[in-house]
């Protein structure tokens, strides 16, 4: 295999510097051979070939900060539980420490450069840490780059660790992360929803069921059932997101914690929880945890129940957005750019399209996450990394998507009441609140004169005499017919 | 383990028949010990296996009426290449042959009682077949059932054949046949929107881009793509039946077509093309066409196509006839069942309901087809039941769902003219077809009075006075807005 | 449109009986017109309708008892709440609850007769509940069928209710109730893979990770993986059904209650509570209960869930008693039926790739589910006929799935000590345990010379003179090697 | 709404320049006001606004090269036909081409700003297009960039065009181009699988079905089928991309062609087909064509298939190479960097399982490709941009994958011809091949003992004397027992 002599793709010079001038890389060595790493880089040659064999998205690890920040965190614990332990010194524990805190505050993340999408079982993403981390820490130390011999990323970063339990718990803590971002997102969707429903609660209009005009409702009606949908899917995603908080670390390879030390897992974890202020918890069968993305699978099938939700508010508002003319006109989207070149005066909905769309991707990757999480075998899944890129993609996009349609669209919402209350009055519909009074077989006719004549339920029943035109006002009185309460807050917020 | 003496679930009496009466069962035998099996089951000890063994669909094979013929059909061919060959002698051929032609003609359909979803990758079909034929065969040769030493279901029946062969040919045998119904009632459907769209070759209405008013074309033009896009859908569904004419009889177990006679393999094939009237083909490579169902997974995809561009007509259908006064309204679907007990005279559009719900399921069958075909491992792929599952319903429901939507729906559509002539005079998109006559900025501001001041184009450009009246009326005649060629056909059918 | 004149397929003579004969029709009416019913039928005319309408997957709705019963119990619960309010009259209550409890109890099931998939929301599976119960309560009250003006269908057994809120809260009950049956077989198989755990408690055996040798691990922890992750998803499953326990009866048709009298949606909950034994609740916001198919897609993701996990385990237990000679080997699933015509002897692992076909299949159900979800518009999702159908499939061919797995699969599994003790012996793996004793430099070597020559790692490490015999065996012993405790339970069920 | 005064993301200050600084925006103007845009960009107000619309992905227009080239080499099409109608002067139209030639040559694509997830059906796309073409082409005609007066994005850049046909026609041609990469990939995979399936021709070992030996068969027979299963996948892709030769240019904003030249649709082809060196042709029924993403959705079934196969196949090799002890161990896969940290010498199976995960991913696209396409609706599909970044992503990745599954796994595969050779004699599954000489008893009974006493079928057939050892010899022949021919070639490419 040319691959352990032939320097992997980020390498510089293969056949070393010339004499004269400074070195532009450095010599490092895997079990495959030696391979030249530029000198500036603070990645290693795991990493050097990982990012050879992996170029497949052109996405990096360091594109999603929740997951970098997330190894650095979970080195932090690690270190602090083996430094407790006895087994890592204070310099080096007081080194690794202060750049897994640089990190964490936003910098190096442009060296974790490993494709999202990479073989390995997260491998090289693990190691893409371990070396960054190692490297800085022995700039901070007044070491080179390279020099591992006085801290190195399998023995100091990576001590009492492995992929397989320092993965999967860097995987948690990120995705808990990101899923605080989509959650308050949801929350501001749900808010914007709220108001509207408040505004529009005493605004009657055709109800519609299978695109047929049913009876009558307010908007505010609709508009708060959009609000409750979105807060009811933020419950279940807050549920999702505590299946998140049980971790592994100390599982080592298998889960059956060999070459821990004792009290490692325990210790590692507190200290997950003092950092990220978050109750984590140590697996009860670590054999089972180290090998079960269940948690995943759940997260994911949640993350496609808000995007079914969101997909169907947005038909919704463009629905009722339709025309302006030919189309149902019942409310009015804010204009955010032009909508044609070729047809002047026209505008599109396009932020509810672009959260459909969203939306699409978000099921798309849950069929991604099924896949990989079905593959797994035996003691590991080795196909982690692809739900993780899945995930992390499907949760900033859904917060990106809730954020915009609050921002962008649903706040600058504007009811056109009169065409709905010309609908309603307009409405065969209305002879079902008639059926109590009149009777069904009355309403019935009533309703077939006015589809065939093209007029209206209270003119007919008027010239019928079927009552009078009191008793007919108070039957069509636009808070019973939509049973609107006394208090319209009532209505919004039931 | 219990099943090797316990009975399996269909046979009668474990302990025997008491001395005198007549024997309800029969002792049979394999390779985990005896069973008693019912004396009038023409199936034997394999399927009561697999009988007790899958309960998961309660479908039994005999709901696929094509998989069970094309079985038949297949035992045939390979009997008459045995026979050719000296392998089988004339009486066995003969009764084998005459059962498979009862059998293709409809006949003991209701033996063929295993479930769809079973293990062993389509052992328990292929056995359940070698069954019934063989004891249907003993019949007629005038021996009782079970009395295999005449003529047995594996040494006769399966003569020359693996169920590895043997089966994924009748499935494609199966496959193709199901094909042609659904590619009739396809045409039956294209020719229904055909129809429609001469009949409304004429009618000018507003075009909807996203959902808002477009620019003008003809409901004759919207019912012409509806049309084109079954034909090409069709077209594209028989390319991938064509996959199917390659078989891979005479493979045997993998592919190396072990313990199969020399030109078995042809001769079977020629018989298989002489009986179905199709040009099948041995694949050139066996051991490759044994474990590859990519001919299966291509069809579900296009199957999918066809599912996708449905449901995306039946969405239009159902949002041109929404109303009918408070929605689009520009159509009227024949009703087909009262919509509501409590509306009175509220009709729903029930039959494209029905086709998108077929549409989903398919869209849904796609997925199992995909992750089946994916877990396929070495020489073979254990899991065909379900795809083959999968494939005959997808095939079944979209053919019932064209037929219908031909029979009861399209053929009833009446267009409402005057609802969508209102709207164009209404249309602010007429503004663009002026660009040419009064320029890009005049037309602008025209359209922007019109949506501000709710009056039409035409008002307001001769108020301008930016054109005279027949100036106007030429530039809004309809056969300009909607590119009406002279003769309607032509639009029709471009 | 033909349809209201010519009769639907099921009714039997159109041109009406001649004189003489007794009739073996009656004729009943709807809005478009007379149809002939068969005399027998307990159905009617929307029934009829229905049928004719939908031909789609030849499954009736009589298929899933759980969903006719939770019908029949709705109905129930809703006389009884009608009674309550003084709108329906004893004699008619108790012939409605009289057969309610028969149709719970079993009967009439083979009335239901509608295709499981429908257009219409429902409604055709609504209106074919209250025609079987007026036309079996009218048989109660010595009336013969179809005279509905003892008894009607949407007047007396319909009373207070919609489809809307009716058909969805029927398919609550219904899927609380097949769920009990999926839970129940879960922890059969939970148990069953408990049982074999500690059977096989202290059997070293060599742990795979990328299906690559690992370290050390006993077969009890394998399988206690395995009843640790049904478990999991047992509990995940439970919390789902909780989703279900809201319901919307007395929406009636959009959410606003029209129609419906004040009290009875909490009377009618308080009933169906009484009568199923759980603890259902009306939704806060009934509009949006109407519309929301949330618990559906939840459900469907959960039971995705289940249905992955349940195929990497079947996927594990393939693999580990793949061979008999050239595969892993490790443990031996109980024979259950023939593997082969062509090659004596071969059993294959039936039943695990039974059950790995029906969780693909459920997969495939939750993309269905998904579409149909997201393709609900405004205040109703037509589509719920293929998301109940979906999802009941789903629970079912689960539940048969585990129970099957359990009692003839996991409960006949053999393990195959010597096997495992042997790779363990070989395995290069065994060097990790050595790392904190000679070294990892050391252990390297010792690796590396085992992987060339073939050799083991012990007899390495003694020629080398790395350990002596009695360190070497203390550092290799099992309990050691797979943190085997000191109890064999606290293993299996960490 | 904000975003009319507020200026978008991208500008750089909403208060103007102070008074004698240069300034550093540039004042553009749509129809929802005026909007400041950086003096150094090329886009302008339209893209400006997309931007602040679309912050989804993170993953801009110019991610995707080949869609830019696209954008561009229909813009200089099109400008060809405007040029050759007489409707653009030989200025504007040399400086528009000179532009798109830089363009499709490398330069600008940072230009290309706006989020691949983004409302509009591709209107932001085409935009940005007519942006930076107009603005690097008053470059070069010698204007200051947003001198529009000059030469404009939309009256000259995108004259007779809509996004609606100028958007699908780039997107068609960008597929094309990409689909050429993958194309040759597959070409190079199937090369590497070729070359080893000729050097493994002779190596005889066992063959394996549902994961149980099966019969005997030659490793080159088993790379063989891999050979020819990338290759039929090859070839129906290139079949599927042959459906994007179909454009729509000229359609304009919905098919009807209103306001393009008599003539553009036919010269704009021409133009864009001598460009490309592709044959394009114009669709002949442009309504049709325009709404219609069926070429889109049967691109993405067939790179499903691709990927299904993909996947299939290195789960093949990944259980082939699996060991090195305690498994398979029947290849050896190139090792591409170390395995673990903890397990010293563990190599995985990296490559293998990057393409299984880009597999799932292409999967995963597919299904959100196929939401977005049955999402469209009447005359146009709103959600082509999720569509086009799906099937890019699919195309790139596949493509990578392919290629590097062939440089760095498959090219250095090693066969163990020794471990092979020995489960071969000790394989139970020999005992088939004795079938037609000592009869199928006989060989049952061998297979039976030989499996209970753990010795082979030669030491039992010799020493139960049922043939001699010549006999023996020639019926366990390699060249017979996995039907290999006299030429090693014949069996590498049957």
């Amino acid at each position: 295999m040319a691959e352990t002599t032939t320097p992997a793709a980020p390498t510089a010079d293969p056949a070393g510097p010339p004499v004269d001038l400074p070195r532009t890389t450095r010599t490092e060595r895997d079990l495959l051979g030696e391979l030249e790493v530029p000198v500036s880089a603070y990645w290693g040659v795991h990493t050097a070939r990982a990012v050879a064999n992996f170029q497949v998205t052109g996405i990096p690890i360091g594109h999603h900060a929740d997951l970098v920040a997330a190894l650095a965190v979970v080195k932090q614990a690690s270190a602090a539980a083996n430094h407790e332990l006895g087994l890592l010194d204070d310099a080096r524990y007081e080194a690794i420490v202060s750049t897994c805190r640089e990190i964490r505050g936003g910098a190096l993340h442009e060296e974790f450069v490993v494709d999202m999408i990479q073989g390995g079982a997260g491998t090289s993403t693990n190691m893409n840490a371990n070396e960054v981390i190692a490297n800085r820490a022995l700039e901070l130390l007044g070491h080179p780059r390279g020099a591992y011999a006085h801290l190195h990323p399998n023995d100091h970063v990576n001590l009492s660790q492995s992929t397989n339990d320092a993965y999967p718990t860097a995987v948690n803590v990120a995705l808990v992360s990101a899923l605080d971002g989509l959650l308050s997102s949801m929350v501001r969707l749900e808010d914007a929803f709220g108001r509207k429903a408040a505004e529009f609660a005493r605004m009657v209009k055709v109800g519609r069921t299978q695109l047929q005009d049913a009876v009558p409702m307010t908007l505010g009606q609709e508009f708060s059932a959009f609000e409750v949908m979105v807060g009811e899917d933020r419950a279940r995603l807050s549920e999702a997101a505590t299946l998140l908080l049980e971790i592994n670390l100390g599982a080592t390879a298998i889960g059956t914690g060999l070459n821990a030390p004792e009290g490692y897992a325990a210790l590692a974890c507190a200290h997950l929880g003092r950092l990220t202020g978050r109750p984590f918890v140590t697996a009860a069968n670590l054999v089972e945890a180290t090998q079960d993305p269940g948690a995943f699978v759940h997260l994911s099938g949640v993350l496609k129940r808000v995007a079914v939700k969101l997909s169907k508010t947005c038909n919704d508002l463009r629905l009722l957005s339709s025309g302006p003319r030919a189309g149902l006109g019942e409310i009015t989207l804010p204009p955010m750019q032009a909508g044609s070149s070729i047809m002047p005066g026209k505008v599109n909905p396009v932020i509810p399209e672009m959260v459909s769309q969203v939306a699409y991707a978000v099921i798309g990757h849950d069929v991604t996450v099924t896949m990989a999480a079905e593959a797994g075998q035996l003691q590991l899944n080795a196909f982690e990394p692809v739900i993780v890129h899945a995930l992390l993609q499907s949760i900033t996009q859904l917060s990106a998507a809730c954020r915009t349609l609050a921002d962008r669209c649903v706040d600058g919402i504007v009811a056109n009441a009169d065409v709905m209350a010309a609908r309603v009055r307009e409405s065969i519909g209305l002879a079902t609140a008639l059926n109590p009074l009149i009777g069904y077989y009355a309403a019935t006719e009533v309703a077939q004169e006015a589809l065939v004549s093209g007029r209206t339920v209270p003119e007919i029943v008027l010239e019928r005499g079927l009552l009078d035109a009191a008793a007919l006002a108070e039957a069509l009185r636009p808070e019973r017919l939509a049973a609107i309460p006394v208090t319209p807050e009532a209505v919004a917020r039931p």
